[in-house]
C-alpha cells in the first residue's frame, strides 16, 4: 500500500492520525460533514442501528497506559456508536512487558486482536512511532494518536475547530473572525493545537492573553505572525473581550511543569466573571478545553454564548466522523 | 420537562431512580411484568436479537468509584441485554480531578457521552445531587443509583421484592404473607430497604430474629408496627421459623460499623441449619442478598426451598425492566 | 444433563474446557474448520454481521485474577467477533471476598449473569474445580481455562496445532512431520501442552534443543518416547535444524520458578540467529508462543518462515471457534 509516509494518507484518505497538521481544511471540512450526519441519525433507532452496523465486526483497542478518563470515554463511546467492539489496555504494568517484551511486539500483538489502536502514551511519538512500526511492516491496521504528554492531541485541536466550524456555519464561516485565546499558552497544548488549525482559514484574527509566566512561545508568536491577519498580545482580558467572536479559555496547566508557578491573581486577571462576559458581543461564543479550574465559574454554564458542554458532545462526534474515515465506512454514513 | 421534583417522575414514568421509596406497588409490578417477558424473550435467538435491539444506539456508564463486584456485573449484563453498549468507571484517582475539576463537573462530562449513568459511589447523596443536577441544567440523561454506602440500595430492594412476587404469584400474591427477617436489621440496607417496599402490600405479618446489638432501628421499628399487620421480635429463630412463607436472611455486616462486635456465638442463635430448616413449612422460600457468610450453610443450597441463587438471576432482570423502563423501551418489549 | 466427568464432553461436544488432553485429533480438527470458515466470514460486511449473530444475547465473563494482557484480549476480540457481550473482573480483592464470600460463591454469582466464563486463576485446577461445581449443581454454564500459572493452557495449544494444522494442510497434514521443540522444555507450559496434541498424530518425530537446566522432564520425556517416531535431544540447535519442519521455540521462563538460573549464555547456544536459519530448509515454519527475549531477534520477523505473528491471529480465531463449538454456534456457522 503507497501510503504517503509523511502526511499518512492513501488516495487523499487518512490512514493513521499522529499530527494535528494533518488536516487540511479540506479533511477537516469532510470529517464534520460525516460527523453532522451520524449525530442527526443517532437520533432515531433506525438511525442508531444503520450507525451501529458501519463497523460492524470489527475491533478497537483503547491502549491508554497514561490516564485519561474524559478523552477515554469519548474514543469508547465514539467507536461504540460505530458498532466496533472495544478492548482496553490502562496500564503498562503487565505480565508481558514483566516477561521481558518490547514494546513495539506488544504492539504488534494487540495490532493481530484489533483494526484501530487509540494510544495514549506518557512518552511522546509513541503514536508516530506505532504508525511507521505498522506501514513498514504492512500491517494493515490504523492508529490514533489519543493524546499524549505534552505531545499534540489532534482529536483536541478537532472537536474545537468542529465547534467553531458549527458556530460560524451561518455567519459566514471561521474566516475573518476574531479569536481571543485565554490562559496558559505556553504549556496548554490544546490552544497550541487548534492554532495550526485555525491557520487554515482566511483572515483569521488572533489575540492573546496570558499570565506573563506562560505566554505563547516564541516559535509559534512567530508562526502566528505570519498565519493571521492581526495578532494582539495583553496581560489582561479586558483589553480584548469586546471584539471576540469566540473566546478560547484555557487553565493553567501546573501538572506538567509543576516547577512554574502561576500564582492565583493572575488567574483572576484572566478567568471570566458575569462583570467581563457583560461586555462580550451577544453572538459571541466561550469555549475551554476543560477541565476547568476557577477560570470559568459554573455561573456561567447558563450563559447563552457558553459552548463548553457543547464541545464535549461534539468531541464525541467528531470521533466518530475520525473513525468512521480512517476505517472507511464514511461514505456509507454521508449515504444514509 | 415538568418532572416531579420529589419522585423524580415524568408522566408516571421514572426519569431517575434515586430512592427504593419510588418504587410504588403499581409501578413495581409494571416493571416485574417488563422483566418476565424480557427473560422469556431471551430464551430464543429472534427474541434475544429483539431484545438487543431496544436500545441500540444508547450508552450506560457504570460509575462505580466504590467497588461491588456483582452489582457492577448485574447492571452491566442488564444493559448489555438491552443493547446498550457500556463503559465504566471504577476509581476517583483520575486525571480530571487531579486537574482541579468538580465532582459535578466529570459528571456532566460523563452525561454527556452517555443516556444512562449507573452510580454506586462512596458518599451517601451522591445520585440523589446528580440526578437534581441534571434536572436543573435540563441535561435529559438518566440516573440509577446503584447501592452507595450506609445507603438506600434501591435495586436490591426492588429485585427482593421480584422475587417474593414471583414465588407467591400463583399463592395469592404477597398480600397476608408472613415474612421473616434474620440477622443484622440494623445495619443492612437490603432488610430496611425491602421493608419500604412490603409496607405497600395489604395484611403482610413480619417477624424479626437478630442479635441485641443489631437490632431494628426504632425508627424503622414504629414504621413497621404502622404499616405491618403484625410484628413480633426474638433473639431466636426457632421462634418464628414454622411460621413464615418466606425468611430473608442477611450477614452481619461488620464492615460498614466496625465498632460494634457481634460475637459468633450470636450468629449460631440465628444461622439456618438443616436441624432448624426442617421445622420449616414446604412451600416456605428461603432468601438471602449475598454474600453470605456461615448464616446459610452451602449444604442448603440443594434445599428446594432456597432462593437466593434464583435472587441473582432476578436480579439481573429487574435491572433490565428497570433500564427498559425508565429508558422508555418498556412498551416495545411488552408488545414483542 | 448426562455429561461425561472425565472428559467434560456431552454427545460429543466440550461442555468445558479444563485440559488441553480433552482434544481428540476429530475434536481439534473439527474446530479448526469451523476457525478456517469463521475467519473467512469475517472478510465482508454481511460475513461479520452473521457471525455477529451467533452469539446475541449470550454474556461472556473474562475472570482474569492472574495477569495476561495477551490472552485476555484474545478471547475479548474472539468473544465480542461472535456478537456476545463480555464483561471483566481482573482482581481478586473485591468486596464480596471481603466481605467473607467463597470463591465458588463469587464464581456461581458470576455464572447468573454469563453464559460462559473463562478463567485465568494463580491456583492451579481452579478452572476445573469450577466445571465440576456447575455439573453438581446442574448449572448449565460453561468454563474455558484461559491458562492458570504453571497449569495447562489447553487454548495455547490449541493454536499451536492450528497453525501447524494450516502450514501443513497441502503438504500432507502433521503426520510424519518433524518438529525441533527449543528453549525452556522444564516449565514451558506451551511446549509441553503441543507434546500432548502432537501425540495424537502418526509417525510425528521430535527433536528436543534444551540449556541443561530446563531440559524436559523425565515423565514427559517417557511419554514422548512411545508417542512419537523418533525423539532425540541435544544442547546444540545446529544439530537438528535442517532437519526441521517446525521449530518452536520458546523463552526461558524464569518468572515461575526464579531459583533455576539459566545463563545468558546458554540462550545464545539455542537462541535463532540469521546464520542458523540459513540452514533451515525452504518450506520450515518458525514458531513461538510469544512473548520473545533474545531467542529470536526482530530481523527474522521478515524471514517468510516465521509464524509466531500469525499464531497470535490464528489464536484469535480457534478461540472464536471453540466458544462457537461449546456454545454450540459452530453448525451455523459451518453453514453459512
Amino acid at each position: 500500500m503507497a501510503v504517503d509516509q509523511e502526511d499518512f494518507t492513501y488516495r487523499g484518505r487518512l490512514v493513521h492520525l499522529v499530527h494535528t497538521r494533518q488536516f487540511t481544511r479540506r479533511l477537516a471540512e469532510d470529517i464534520f460533514d460525516v460527523a453532522d450526519r451520524a449525530r442527526r441519525l443517532n437520533t432515531s433507532r433506525p438511525g442508531s442501528a444503520y450507525l451501529k452496523e458501519s463497523l460492524v465486526g470489527r475491533l478497537a483497542l483503547l491502549y491508554f497506559v497514561q490516564p485519561s478518563t474524559r478523552t477515554f470515554l469519548s474514543f469508547h463511546a465514539a467507536a461504540s456508536l460505530l458498532g466496533m467492539s472495544t478492548a482496553e489496555v490502562r496500564s503498562r504494568e503487565i505480565s508481558s512487558e514483566m516477561k521481558g517484551e518490547s514494546a513495539l511486539d506488544s504492539v504488534r500483538t494487540f495490532a493481530m486482536y484489533h483494526d484501530l489502536i487509540i494510544i495514549r502514551y506518557p512518552e511522546p511519538g509513541f503514536s508516530e512511532q506505532c504508525a511507521r512500526f505498522f506501514l513498514d511492516n504492512d500491517l494493515r491496521r490504523h492508529v490514533i494518536n489519543g493524546g499524549s504528554g505534552k505531545d499534540d492531541h489532534p482529536t483536541q485541536a478537532l472537536l474545537d475547530l468542529y465547534t467553531l466550524h458549527r458556530e460560524f456555519y451561518s455567519r459566514g464561516g471561521i474566516d475573518g473572525k476574531r479569536i481571543l485565546l485565554v490562559g496558559d499558552l505556553a504549556r496548554g497544548r490544546a490552544a497550541r493545537s487548534l492554532l495550526q488549525l485555525l491557520a487554515r482559514y482566511e483572515g483569521v484574527r488572533l489575540d492573546l492573553v496570558s499570565p506573563p509566566q506562560v505566554k505563547l512561545g516564541d516559535d509559534m508568536m512567530s508562526l502566528s505572525r505570519k498565519a493571521f491577519e492581526d495578532v494582539r498580545e495583553s496581560e489582561h482580558i479586558e483589553d480584548f473581550l469586546q471584539d471576540a467572536d469566540a473566546v478560547y479559555m484555557t487553565r493553567v496547566q501546573s501538572e506538567y511543569d509543576p516547577h512554574i508557578e502561576v500564582p492565583e491573581s493572575a488567574i483572576d486577571s484572566y478567568g471570566l466573571t458575569p462583570a467581563r462576559v457583560a461586555t462580550l458581543k451577544a453572538d459571541a461564543v466561550i469555549m475551554h478545553p476543560l477541565p476547568r479550574r476557577s477560570e470559568i465559574p459554573t455561573i456561567l454554564d447558563r450563559d447563552p454564548r457558553s459552548r463548553y458542554w457543547d464541545q464535549v458532545e461534539n468531541g464525541m462526534w467528531a470521533r466518530v466522523a475520525l473513525i468512521a474515515h480512517i476505517l472507511g465506512s464514511d461514505s456509507r454514513i454521508m449515504s444514509a
